[in-house]
């Protein structure tokens, strides 16, 4: 979905390179062809479809960008440039303790687009740039509720510290048990907006569901702070050693692979390898390739903190809180009773709750 | 339900004063008679009924202590004295603008019992120590995720907050509007946690549903902080006037009213008076009589944040986390399967929120 | 020095009323006349003189908004009117326990000038509009940084959460103690970023030396937010008693005082007076008559938030820090060098601060 | 200095395996001989002398353990074993942007010493454990306050967000300049925290001079925080593609060079190669090479966060604040009006800092 976008002070039409968003070129009887680079799209490679969307408002001039299709990810003219990230060659060395999780990873990849072909069949917006913004938010609303998924993530990491904890010997410092529940309060406020955003969830014309815009966007609002504070203790937690250690071949060197033996043990009973591991694994999350997941991405995937902040000033309804302000302090305004028996939006929502299960 | 409690190093029947802690002094065929003293029941003067409980962990030696019975509010031998809260003395100067909501504010009362009599079928709990940790818990997880209210009580503080702004004719700035939108960020939160507590509700063998037991903390525990902030910003939007505001008395003078009317307007189109009121909302919220509620019964209602902690440390499942962990970085233990496939507690909900409704 | 300001999205001389910032109406040979108000100006009663200031940064049109001038505090034609602080009337009450702190206080009036005569030669300022800002900023400088003051009243909150913490018998327990020490870390941020922006003060021109402007908005800056936590810290560890405690007059009557005597002791060793003392104190400090100057004073005394934030972006000296960037990144841009061996401004002072010792 | 410490929750002696802190294992007429590990040693590589210490608190027991003595790197008996930073590889792909700053890097390394020699002359403590704990709070107390040079760090890391934001066409945004202040701030508190410890410093018996033991750890406490939150606001304004972006080699690659050259293009005058450096400048630092010592470093390096806690906790003279507060609420004690006439220590320190330069 998201564009390279250039310089992000102009529009679409107005960058020095029109091909900085995504945009038809061509169109005839059977289709319309694209050119343009999605910036990077996580998971592109082991997906069967694209799906190429505005990442934005547009406006009167945009006409071009405003283009919605699917695409078979294999389709002719399609480029991808694989992004790196942190840690990556680990991957490559042959060990399965460096790389921290062996088994698991995401990437990401620039897909550029040059001349794309796009039957009609398959357009589902083609020029009404009027309805990318509601578009886009629409879309937003349901992907910031899904970063849901980050307290999964969290819980791994939380179990990690508590574990590396233990082998250290500290689990049983006040201050280390504090900090553990400091991380769970955190994660668990991530759950459980992302649930609460779905239980608030509500008919559309179409009859499809959509969840609470406000909700969603708070959810994902904590998603791109709470993570890297997670993380931090996590690192706490950890000691230093987690950013220090030395690599699994010298580990295994019959040389110096008995001193790492001895030296890096923590308590008698737990083997140096799996406090290794456990290092490895925290390091991995906070500062190499799932930490492009659990922290950056946290940050500025479903879009960035700004366009939260955004979106639930919009959803807040402001006037329908002055005047619940304005009748307590007694003061007399114009349209306050009015706006006062008017629920609308956010606030019909959360006074009927209920409802629907009434209903049901 | 709060008792005294006197010195909280020591178990009930440990204190200098067997009467720290409400409890049985004698019984007989009828019923049981209690002395001791709650300390400061909120709404107590307008209720009808006294519900009293123990209000934390008891054990050996605590029996008498374990007592849970329903009193009407004017029973023989009950005293009751009210207590002060900021501010608390405007009520009764006569004006409707220095009080700052004149309509709504609330009361707390110590309740003493000297040798008050309950009749044994009003008595639920006696002598069972062993079970008042549990019922304790089952009581504040439903009393914690009430404490959802408190967004309300934000909803009308971002209100009077967004006011004052427009009033003051600072509302376009971007840093006023950027504090409107964390007020209203916090305030959803606490929200959105409540509501989740709530939706993740269970059934328990009785046939009673209880919200989550995690996720009422949590709610909980925001609200022993936010509404602390939410109050912050808005004494940061309202300027110090808020604070330094001349009496109504002085407004109606007819020596010097006109002068305050003429210096305090903000906006030429908003009267002075309007002004007025609004900040002294603001006053009453923040430092005034609903300060007492929106922040201090904010922090220890239903348990004082380490309370919380505690809770939700309890809670997190730690052992499952852990395997999750170990299962990421390779690491073969004792058990760790066996955790991973038994879903239970928290985690059980967590992984089957989406059952009731396939069931129903 | 703070204006009424009326309409804050408008300059002076575009007010409704061209009376709601303060400035000159006449002038003659003896010197000039001046008609306005200030807000809400701390200790203005006990003083001997008053010196006014415009308030903020002046254009064209504002001339006559540009005067600074010293008048005697007793001089024809000001009138004083009190402001309002919460729980002020505590204090005619007759006792000494509910005030919270019997012996200090502190007062705000605002300052109404009808035509008030300032002779020539206590005239310092007088229609050079273009220096207002530059006065304003470097007065605040000085006044941000002497709010290292409210370290020593948070010396005196830490103090008295501590004591009650003990009177509760709760002082043992590890989270108090780490909740004290917080409080301690936040309070010596703001006594040492203060020291800093002294130690790093530097001459003008005309002798006169000034602290640090970055430092010293650095400090206020923090004593606009940590005193509030501070506060919120203190309640937690004073329990809900500190805003529900009965009155004084309660406590001495001969019908019910034995009752709160008996029922509201904590440690049996500590008279319930001293623990009724403290937990007002606490009152007093966090929402009672000292919360005004502690808190609220805090946020806007020397310049609200923002006004910090401002001058911290204008001494953030960006382009040096751009240029330590782009060297370490290897990016050529024209001026990098030039600007790395330009040290001015804070740069200077950093780099430089070993300098006025070895001099000396 | 960090011994490898094994079980945390046992002192050295106790320890299943005795070499797991560094101890004398024999001794002659000529010196000591030592064994054992320091676990991770910054810039031990390119140092000449190493100079062992304890790492913490002594007891009976522990006396061969009170070790301190001076080694030259190169003695015999002395193993490195160089330590893992993230992303270390990348430095050795042949390229210079990838690397993100291709000129700075540290290094750390085990360092184990077996059966290593060290003469009297060298020898600085020998069996003396009681006085182990007061030298490591003296070495911490210079060592934290030198972690000020992290300010530095974060000069760079601030100027390389401000000029990703201009790059990227984003910086007149109020929220990017608002979070450029927020870095400021927070900056600049290590900064002037680092200052005011040293201008606090005082003369020891022995004629040398140290910083002030309060302030020196808030410093550092400050340090183990507020770089991870100015890492994460610098990945907040340069976007995902700090994570995300291709290889040096794919920019240089012929075939789709010119492709990354066209998409990756932000403001149109802005070398396309001057926004990779700058991303890859910040991927450096908040998750690479340099995030070792920017991030996990400042956590951990000179104690732990807990460590600094402890001696806030030490140093807070809590006796004196609590005399404080019962002075001003009216509580009489015994030794109330002792205490308060005497000002020893951090506050004997606060309120005479001025008397230095007076007696100059």
């Amino acid at each position: 979905m998201t564009d390279v976008k250039g310089d992000r002070s102009l529009p679409p039409h107005k960058q020095a390179d029109p091909d900085l968003f995504v945009h038809v070129t061509k169109r005839n009887d059977e289709g319309v062809w694209i050119t343009g680079a999605k910036a990077h799209q996580t998971g592109c490679l082991n997906s069967h479809w694209l799906i190429v969307m505005p990442t934005m408002r547009l406006g009167e001039g945009d006409e071009d960008y405003a283009i919605v299709g699917a695409i078979p990810v294999e389709a002719e003219g399609i480029t991808y440039i694989y992004g790196r990230q942190s840690c990556d060659t680990r991957a490559m060395e042959g060990g399965d303790i460096d790389t921290g999780n062996n088994e698991y990873g995401g990437q990401e990849a620039m897909v550029i687009f040059d001349d794309v072909f796009i039957p009609w069949d398959r357009v589902f917006m083609h020029g009404e740039y009027e309805y990318a913004a509601m578009l886009v938010e629409r879309f937003t609303c349901y992907h910031r509720r899904s970063y849901v998924c980050k307290s999964g993530v969290g819980d791994v990491l939380i179990g990690a510290a508590a574990t590396v904890a233990e082998y250290n010997g500290a689990d049983k410092a006040s201050h280390i048990k504090d900090k553990l529940t400091e991380m769970t309060h955190l994660n668990e406020t991530i759950y459980s907006t992302g649930i609460a955003a779905s239980y608030q969830s509500h008919e559309l014309k179409s009859g499809a569901w959509i969840c609470d815009d406000m909700i969603a966007n708070v959810c994902k609002h904590h998603v791109t702070k709470m993570p890297y504070e997670i993380g931090r203790l996590a690192q706490d937690l950890a000691g230093g050693l987690v950013v220090t250690l030395p690599s699994q071949k010298d580990f295994e060197s019959p040389e110096i692979g008995g001193l790492l033996e001895k030296y890096l043990k923590g308590r008698a009973d737990i083997p140096t390898e799996n406090r290794m591991r456990i290092l490895r694994l925290i390091e991995n999350m906070t500062m190499g390739r799932n930490a492009v997941g659990y922290l950056t991405e946290s940050m500025h995937g479903a879009g960035s903190p700004q366009a939260q902040r955004i979106q639930i000033a919009r959803a807040s309804q402001m006037d329908f809180r002055k005047a619940l302000a304005k009748e307590l302090a007694g003061i007399e305004e114009t349209d306050r009773e009015e706006i006062l028996e008017t629920f609308t939006d956010y606030f019909a929502r959360v006074f009927t709750t209920a409802e629907p299960k009434a209903k049901a």
